[in-house]
């Protein structure tokens, strides 16, 4: 890391300890210390490093590590590895959770209770260990839930609701009147709660008149928001903008007004879904996806990046491309299109033998 | 709403009341007591709702509510409706809007005043009545018009200057020398007046060298700005970004420097549009639409979501695709190119027929 | 510009003088004097404006400008243009930045000091110089450099590295043990080191499992990032999301974890980034371009605005499209794609001529 190093970050376990750790089965030197974790390529003989068989890829870097000691799958024993010390586990990616949770767990943890420079409401109701930052405000009749940490310069509105056990990063906004369930976690800049984008346009005039929007947004219990993402409050007063439990949101995604998004997805970075559509649940969105608004995305479907969702999408389908399709209709319609200049050529050479114009098609034929 | 349920926002009126307020005709029960305003499918009987023939498939949902009261098109008696007071209107959501702003006018109004806990330079003008919340910086020579409201944590930088009667909400950034309109609404991390976009690169080096951005953004009445969008700063000192009268932009878009952005406009969420790039009248941006710089599109034009656009478009079109096309034409190719495999598998025919080759259209022909 | 006009940013300076500080070959009316830069259909006969020959439509607006004085490029002398004071220089652009620097100097400094609003941990180290605005948070061991200005509203995380010379807007957030280099601006809203968005997913629950973060982000010297452009830190604690030296992203831009983006690149406004790509040096990225994961871009790269990267790329490549290709063969299939309905008509036209079916292409052929 190209920063000023810390001790605070190193395991300083050996291979024995952290096996039993990740309730892994160990193959080699049992005592070998292990101080960091990095990456197959970057990892040393002190270093702990795991293979993530998601890419393929990194097999070749499994057997060309200079790693001491490697999380590797218990299912496929057959990869190579040269490092001193391997650790079979059923699932790498989820032993290594474990060791990188023991590390943030050293990290230092925000000081209880509420920062002189901060404005709170005296009406507002906090939780038992509540952290509140500098600079940040918290309107009257909000309630932080106990254990919650507000960063610096958090902005959390008249009688918002943050559930326990929550992380708001600094320069959050949590506008009136939303909630926002236990454990959630809010990145720098994100804003929920701003108001739908809801006018009614004078045909006469071209005018545009505001609507007010005066729902609100819910985020279920678990849910994540990335840095700068907007969820928008939804548009009656009985409306609520959701967000299911467990769904995890990247970085700069809008969600519409009235959108009621299930549990357990995946939205990735800038993403953004027009108002009033309905997400099921488990439902994965690649990077840059578009959806209309008023639709219904069923449970289980994966759309593909940068895929642009015009109609309804039955539960469980595989869908990409603008307009989205099926992906095995897509992947053949892109297959074929990459084929144009073929199918162009060989239109051409029949028409020659047929006689048919000059063979150019360039011109339209008189169909 | 999953939320903590507040009397602020009831109506509380009976049917008779609130036709006479929309100037709507009343049939069924006049003396029906409302009080919430839902969706027709949450509605109850002490509710009203309202049908948006915008979306064909409320239709549907007119039949089935058990809203006791809902808002209906005078122009279209036929629908079918079991509400014991229906309330014909010229416009629905026009009706919808007046109420929405009749409970709007009963939340808590931001007090009037400087917060202690604002930075206000001395030499700052203040309109009356202005409300400026806590940790809002307003520096040097900049100008605040009558009414209007700062909330927490805004920036207003050095000889910038906001109209009347408008609204910051938290976390704005209105950067130096930059011009609001009066009644403009600027959502949560809207940023107006960052640098534009300019270097110049060294041909030899490849180094890329700042060119200073020393004009502002002129942003006109009644615009509004969603969360988190981005309008850059003009280039030379004589110039502005400018964004026209009444024109409505949502979250998460970036308007690049020296843009023309006319009166009237609706910009839905996450559009790019680069640099110098002149925009007409009431022109509609579907969301994620990208637009090249140095480009003209004409009063009236409406583009379809996601689409890319890299030359001008004249007035009163109405495109989209990538790029984007006259819309007839993008249907229509779109339609054929969901037809390659027929089109692939003819031509194979067609050869076969002919004795041209194997008839394998994996194989170039050789033309 | 539509703004309180100031005296401050007008060069007061003759032709003469003028063409002496950019190097250039004077003609015409030596003592003309100049006050504003404009833009060539903009100035009037006391403005300087300038020729960018990048754009073949400002040529013409050359041949009519009202501007007294213009710089034209000397590598192309036959370029007409009444001003009475004509400039010729190697490269206008470049003489135009160095007019537009001497202005920007002008401006007010932000006074060095810490503003008795900021709030700096003890243990942070300041350069000389450093200025500090209100409501700035600098947390525990942070280390900022000489002659960096750190507006209001902004957050530097624990441990967080700021080189010397930078230039932080307002609400400009810089999460713990990330490192910036020197002479790095970063916009108002951009959001350094945020979570990158990694989980792991129980197959049986479908539950995310949030990977903690805990490597960091490193810019090198001469970054520069858009207004609330997010750049996310790495996952392993000896990861780093970098960004190379010279690098100029533009706003709303998402670079996920563990990136690494090379020197001297340009990359535009709402760009995405998937975590753990390469890309290479001096690459220029077009607006909305997204790329998946785990990819590799070679240097000198570069991809038309929209383009969906779904592989790796090799260097010196020009590619646009979605997915991707060459820019040749991109440009063919977009004009084979205009003719598909003449192409569809040959097709129908020689399945009639050969008697096959009905020579309706809407049933398909039984091939």
């Amino acid at each position: 890391m190209t920063t000023n190093d810390t001790t605070a970050l190193k395991l300083g376990q050996t291979a024995a300890e952290i096996a039993e750790l990740v309730g892994g089965e160990l193959q080699g030197k049992a005592d070998l210390a292990i101080s960091g974790i990095k990456g197959l390529r970057e990892a040393g003989p002190e270093d702990l490093s795991y293979l993530d068989l998601a890419h393929a890829k990194y097999l070749a870097a499994a057997a060309a590590t200079k790693a001491g000691c490697v999380l590797l799958p218990a299912a496929n024993r057959a990869v190579a590895c040269p490092a001193r010390a391997r650790i079979y586990v059923p699932d790498t990616q989820l032993a290594l959770a474990a060791l990188l949770d023991l590390l943030a767990a050293r990290r230092r943890k925000a000081p209880p209770g509420v920062d002189p420079r901060a404005q709170v409401h005296p009406t507002a109701r906090l939780g038992t260990g509540v952290s509140v930052g500098p600079f940040t405000v918290i309107e009257r009749g909000a309630g932080i839930g106990a254990g919650t940490v507000i960063d610096a310069q958090c902005y959390v509105g008249e009688n918002a609701r943050v559930g326990a056990s929550c992380r708001l990063y600094p320069q959050v906004v949590v506008r009136e009147d939303c909630v926002v369930g236990d454990r959630v976690i809010l990145h720098a800049g994100a804003v929920v709660g701003a108001d739908g984008y809801g006018f009614h346009t004078d045909r006469k005039t071209g005018r545009h008149r505001k609507i007010p929007q005066l729902g609100n947004v819910a985020l279920g219990d678990d849910v994540e928001l990335g840095a700068n993402t907007t969820v928008d409050r939804g548009k009656l007063p009985s409306d609520s903008t959701t967000i299911g439990a467990g769904t995890k949101i990247d970085n700069l995604v809008q969600i519409g007004h009235n959108c009621r998004i299930g549990r357990g997805c995946l939205i990735v970075a800038q993403v953004g879904i027009a108002g009033s559509t309905t997400v099921g649940d488990y439902v994965v969105l690649g990077g840059q996806v578009g959806i209309a608004g008023h639709l219904r995305i069923g449970d289980g479907v994966q759309i593909g990046a940068q895929s642009g969702i015009m109609t309804d999408v039955e539960p469980r389908q595989i869908v990409f491309g603008y307009p989205a399709r099926p992906h095995r209709e897509a992947f053949k319609l892109q297959a074929l299109y990459a084929r144009l200049p073929e199918m162009h050529a060989a239109i051409r050479e029949i028409r020659r033998k047929l006689g048919l114009g000059a063979g150019d098609p360039s011109q339209k034929p008189e169909a």
